[in-house]
């Protein structure tokens, strides 16, 4: 087997090695079947019993309530960005409210703007998004068709620990990078998406969790593929489903019910790995510099900077030459982002956490 | 290793041996990168070398002139019939022109007419498409902003051996089920595309061979993901793109160009294995009866009936147990359908020739 590095970007990402073994062993022909996951019918057998443990996976993770449909699509967050929008407003007749806390939540509320008014009911640049909003700080319009937020932002590391509350106006989030890393109470949300490439499965499939009565915005006019309505019909088969990633998601829920335990044992976890990396930024005097505010850190991506570019460098090629990769920070942030999602495990952050410790020790001579 | 069968599904389908191989040697981690193909991101050194081999590869293979942009996105064929016409009808205020040859040009054509005028230049419903217009047979708008047809129809086994001639207007052409199985003239194309569950990959991926002018079409208030000219510019990485597809269509063209020799042998080896089937067809005196006329056969889907349902349920399970699966027609057709891709192997195809002539002596006794 070829050597496996400690895998720390941002997405797509790392996966839990039993879910690779099983794709591994069973990658020309799945047991019983004859034929490669990669080969086989969307309309088959096989694959409807796969996507429906897939669904079924879900619904026991986040005890996802029957008026609640679970659509898998492709596109990504993108698509949603556009389809969220184009399907919820009525065709321009109704307005919506974003959360503008990071880069894209900003991507999503610059394409709404497109399909109807848009209203930025809170925006952190002023603080370059290192910080969330406080409840007191938005006012949101109770006749919006919905209130769209990011659960966690990739880029600056910021995340809600809990949902904003919304009143009667369906809340709407894009989960993309704390998706399945946490227990969250489904019936407080109209929508809540991620795609699969931070906690879920590979890239190319995107989870769509919908409040059933809102498939009734959707318009005949939408472009057949945009359409909620037509594709929570057809149960995710109303063209070929993107199978791989599916199966996947599969594999990767059923790791988490079977040997994680369920999402709030998952939420432990990633609680312990996030403290170990922020107890260092906290007690290193200043020399590892958080990006996100103490009350708003993301347990998915630790964002910081060090005292200087070159530091920096050094700091990447030595974590490289340790085996820890994709450290580098988003241009828009600088310095240093480690992702550490569910399948990071333990002992790669506690390898950080020493390279940490050790590099500024030897930063201080 | 579990069994592999012989698999004549229509899509997703059978994938070269020797790509399948690869793929599950470098599960887990590709070589001297440390992670697996599922994990890294589509910014890296190592991504961007295999999007770029992959559309490489397509460019020797099927000699792509410079000035078409090739894209690979998601969202399939059926993403393609409404991006077609939102990108290339100036939001409704130019017509377009359709063949109709089978359910899926009849498809697209429904949902072009959301943007605007559709016309139906030709539509083979009388005799359920199995048959295709000859040249003097449909009237094309010379100012229609393009006309599109589908180059092979998989479920009803009808397959264009040219292009249709038309003019100045741009030809768009839907080739999901039969991209690289053979040698075609890019240049009489103003888009070529093609889903690659079929000859080209697993499900999940969609290929946009398009000529550079056209993209000057797509308007700034399109939906984001569903704008050529966005995607042209970032080289298909405006978002995260399917890693894994994209990986999987870099092999199967190597594969394609090394072990294969190019698309014209590619083109004889599936002449060659279409002609095993339509022989026991042709030689059967009715008792196979071909969907297609013969001059419109389909290498990619051989369509045709038994006599009686009875003995197409004794065909069907035969096949089973022959270990060749997937061989029942689409039920618009009904019947059988052997779909005999570029992967198929020659054996498989003669292991189905000498059950059908098996078959048919037993039956006739």
């Amino acid at each position: 087997m070829n050597k496996r590095d400690y895998n720390f970007s941002a997405g797509p990402a790392v996966l839990p090695e039993p879910v690779l073994a099983e794709v591994q062993r069973d990658l020309m022909a799945l047991p019983g079947v004859g034929a490669s996951i990669l080969e086989i019918s969307h309309r088959s057998k096989t694959f409807e019993d796969i996507i429906g443990q897939a669904e079924s996976n879900l619904r026991q993770l986040l005890a996802i309530p029957d008026n609640y449909a679970v659509l898998m699509l492709q596109g990504g967050a993108r698509l949603q960005f556009s389809m969220i929008p184009m399907n919820l407003m009525g065709g321009g007749r109704r307005t919506c409210d974003y959360l503008v806390t990071g880069s894209w939540s900003k991507y999503a509320a610059q394409e709404a703007v497109k399909f109807g008014e848009t209203r930025v009911a809170w925006d952190g640049k002023p603080t370059n998004y290192d910080r969330l909003p406080t409840p007191g700080e938005w006012r949101l319009d109770p006749k919006a068709a919905y209130v769209y937020y990011a659960s966690n932002e990739t880029i600056q590391g910021v995340q809600f620990s809990t949902e904003p509350e919304s009143g009667d106006v369906p809340l709407v989030c894009d989960a993309s990078s704390d998706f399945l890393s946490r227990p969250v109470d489904v019936q407080k949300y109209g929508i809540l998406y991620a795609c699969a490439q931070k906690n879920a499965g590979p890239a190319g499939l995107t989870v769509i969790i919908i409040r059933k009565d809102l498939l009734e915005r959707s318009s005949d006019r939408l472009p057949g593929y945009l359409n909620f309505q037509i594709h929570a019909e057809a149960q995710s088969l109303w063209n070929t489903a993107p199978t791989f990633p599916i199966y996947v998601l599969m594999l990767v829920t059923k790791w988490l019910i079977a040997d994680v335990g369920g999402l709030a044992k998952m939420e432990a976890q990633n609680r312990a790995k996030a403290k170990l990396l922020y107890d260092v930024i906290d007690a290193s005097g200043g020399f590892y510099a958080g990006h996100a505010q103490p009350s708003c850190r993301s347990m998915m991506n630790v964002s910081f900077r060090l005292p200087s570019d070159e530091l920096t460098a050094q700091f990447l090629h030595g974590a490289e030459e340790r085996s820890m990769t994709d450290l580098k920070g988003h241009r828009s942030v600088g310095g240093i982002r480690a992702s550490i999602y569910n399948a990071m495990p333990v002992v790669g952050v506690e390898r950080l956490r020493d390279f940490m410790l050790e590099f500024r020790e030897n930063s201080d001579e």
